[in-house]
């Protein structure tokens, strides 16, 4: 950020009054222009022991394979950006369930928010930012072809508690750390359940 | 936004190609200008029976009371935002528990995290945005005098559970809703749990 959105003029970085952070304000005008994390909305769609997954059309992780979710919009809660972004990814009509993994990306600003999700219909198709949507059973999963850890970690879980049915919300952190050349990523998952 | 915050141009309000909402897009750079919601974190910091309240130093609701809790910042996962908020608010340590209350707020654009939290000590006092600091009984709690929606409904059902024990994450929507003449508020409230 370089200029102030509001009036035009440069802006600086310095600690307002009353603040303990480094914010862009104006010059000019006084703003300030807060920055904060964003949130990603998603499902997991399920049809029979089936879940559909879309391999993506662009950047980043173009080519591979990742669960319906994108950026919450404004004028929407959580459950809608969800079944919208499932819509606009793969034109896959879905009731959207329970939140099941909520995770937290502070390296890259990002809260993913994950929800279970039954699919209504089968006349899905790719969206524009996909290349292919397709069903995949336990087996079928393209482990080693998913764009996002998010998405791993949750297929992981989702997978592993299939059998005996959980349905809690798990949170969990993945934070890269720098080891001694190379960041390392480190995955912490909370049961959020009594 | 009236100016590009990367070049200082003018910005126009149109749909970028392949988008389907309105964006500030640079007539100079082409920079496309997103905005997207932002999530507030905050405690329900619990001391034996009683839980602590804020009596707000600034606006909005300058004198009403509330949780600990402000916007989640850059590099943050959401119960470290939780924690910094109680601190800098109360002066106050916690350990933070699990999620418990997840509001949507379209009207504003904001997505409530309120966490279960134990006070560590009673060493609290109030931080510079607070003018009061205090444990209440549930008898005590000022119902009439909560600065927010969110706070009122978390603290509602926080207290119709308690007896009983219930560790869930309630999930809810707290929707404006244009009626005849006024704005009327509609809660939803989802129990996410099997």
């Amino acid at each position: 950020m370089n200029y102030c959105s509001d009036c035009g003029a440069p802006v600086s970085l310095l600690v307002p009054p009353g603040d303990n952070r480094e914010r862009h304000v104006c010059s000019a005008c006084g703003t300030i222009h807060y920055q904060n994390p964003k949130v990603v909305v998603g499902c997991i769609p399920e049809w029979e022991d089936k879940i559909l997954l879309c391999r993506r059309a662009i950047q980043p992780r173009q080519g591979l394979w990742t669960l319906p979710a994108g950026f919450m919009e404004r004028g929407e809660t959580t459950r809608e950006g969800a079944a919208r972004e499932t819509l606009e990814e793969a034109n896959a009509r879905v009731e959207v369930g329970q939140l099941y993994s909520l995770f937290n990306l502070p390296h890259i600003d990002q809260v993913y928010m994950l929800f279970r999700a039954r699919l209504l219909d089968l006349e899905f198709s790719p969206g524009e930012e996909s290349l292919e949507v397709a069903l995949f059973e336990e087996g079928e999963i393209p482990w080693e072809l998913l764009a996002f850890q998010t998405v791993r970690e949750t297929l992981k879980l989702y997978f592993r508690d299939r059998p005996g049915g959980h349905r809690g919300l798990y949170s969990g952190d993945i934070v890269r750390e720098w080891g001694a050349d190379e960041p390392r990523v480190r995955v912490t998952i909370h049961e959020e359940r009594g």
